[in-house]
C-alpha cells in the first residue's frame, strides 16, 4: 500500500463514556474501524463501493493495549498503519494520542468475503490501487 | 476464587447489528463486560457497590479472536471464566457460543483503580469474598 | 392485535451509562426497539423472518417523556402496547418502570416498507396474525 | 442567547448503520446531542466545565420525526437552534439534512439539574454568557 498510514482527528463524544468519566473501552474500535475507513479513502476507495461491489472486510482477531483514559470532549489523534496487505487479508496497527499522551495502542487482521461471508479474494483492480504488487511479483 | 466460571444467555439486539447482518465486533465487549457483571455478582458482590466503596476496574488490554458471526435475534451463550486474581488485577477468558458454534474467543486485564484513577488494591473483605487466599499465605 | 401488550424485563448496562451516572437518553429507543421485537415475538413472528420476507419497519416518528433517571445495574420493566395497527403502519407505546417508578413514556410510529425502502402492505396472512381483521371488514 | 443556532457536519459511521443499511433511529439522538455541546461552544462554554462546576442539562422529552434514510458514509449537516432559554430549561430545534434532503426534525427540552439530580438554577454568570437577559428584565 502506498498510503501505509493516515491520521485522522476524533473528538469523544458525551454519549461515549462511562459513569467513571472514560471513553469506554469497547468504542476505541469505533474508533479504529473509523481509521480504517478513511485510510482505504486516502487510497481512493470508498469502502461503500466495495461493499457494492460485494467486497466486505471482516474482523478475524482484535488486540488492544489501553495506557491512558480518554474522557468527554478530548480531540484525539489516531493514526492508522498498514501493517500487512494481501489479496485476501489485511494487518493494520493504531496508535490513539491525545497531545503526546499515548492512550492505546491496538492491532486487528480483517480477511476479505463476499456476499455469501466466505473469504474471497481482491479484484486486480482493487488490489493495484491498495497498492499491491502486479501479479507475477506479488 | 471459588466462582471461576459462569454462563450467561445474551440475545442479539437489532441495533447491535451491522448492515451486513453481524453482530458488530465492537459489541463483544460489552458483552464480555456483561459476563464480568454477572461473575462478580454470582460470588456475592455487585459491581456498583464496588464504585460506591470507590473501587474501579479498569481494562488494560484485550484481545480477541472471532470465529463466525452473531446475527440479529441469535440467543449466544457467554461463559467467562477467572485465569488469574491478585488484589491489583484480574485476568479474565471468555467463549462466546451459539449452541455447539464458537463465535469468539478472548482475554482481558483489568486493574483496579481508586476515584482518581491510580491502581489500588482490593481490600482483604473482598479479596477473601472473591476467593483469594488469606493474608499470610497468598 | 389480540397480543396488545407485553412487558419484558431489561438490565442496564454498565456501557449504556453516562457519565453523570444515568442511563443515556438514547438508549432507551433501543430498549423500546427490544419491546417491539418482544411483543411481535408473543404474536409468533419474528421479526429476522418478516426481513426474510422483504418486510421491514422503518420508524416514522418518536416521542418520549422521561420522568426519573435509571441507572447501572437497574432491574427494569418495559410495557409494550399497540395503540393502532394497520396493513401500512403501526403505533405503539411504552412505559419503562423501576418497580413503582415511571422512568420514561413514550410513543412511536412505523411504516412497513419493503426492500427498496418504498412504503408497502402487510400480506393478508402476517396482517391476520397480527389480529388485523379479516379483508372486508378491516 | 446570541448564538441561536449552529451547523455542524457529521459522517455517518460503520457501527450506526442497522442491518437494513440505515442510519439506526436511535443514533440521531447522539447527533443532537453533538449539536447542543457544539452550539453551547460557539457561546463559548464547554459543557464538560460547566459539569466541573456541578451543572448538568438533563433531556426531559424528545420528539424526531424521520423523513428519509441516512446511510454508511453520508455526510450530513444538522442544524441545532434554541427556542427558549430560561435559568431552569431550553428548548432546542434540530434539523439534519444531507444536500437538500431532509433527513429528520426534532425538539428535545432539557432542565439544570446539580450533582444531586434535582433541578437547580443557572448562574447568573453563565445565564448572561448564554444570551439571558439581565437580572431585573429576564
Amino acid at each position: 500500500m502506498p498510503i501505509v498510514s493516515d491520521t485522522i482527528e476524533i473528538r469523544v463524544r458525551y454519549s461515549e463514556v462511562d459513569s467513571f468519566g472514560y471513553l469506554h473501552h469497547a468504542r476505541y474500535f469505533v474508533f479504529f474501524e473509523m481509521g480504517r475507513t478513511e485510510l482505504l479513502r486516502r487510497a481512493g476507495i470508498a469502502y461503500r463501493d466495495m461493499e457494492s461491489r460485494g467486497l466486505f472486510y471482516v474482523v478475524a482477531s482484535l488486540q488492544c493495549r489501553y495506557r491512558a483514559p480518554g474522557r468527554y470532549d478530548d480531540v484525539l489523534m489516531l493514526t492508522t498503519r498498514t501493517d500487512r496487505f494481501t489479496r485476501v487479508r489485511v494487518d493494520h496497527g493504531y496508535e490513539l494520542r491525545r497531545g503526546e499522551t499515548l492512550l492505546a495502542e491496538a492491532s486487528s487482521t480483517l480477511v476479505l468475503v463476499g456476499r455469501d461471508g466466505r473469504p474471497t479474494t481482491l479484484p486486480e483492480d482493487l488490489y493495484q490501487v491498495l497498492g499491491g504488487e502486479a501479479e507475477g511479483r506479488g
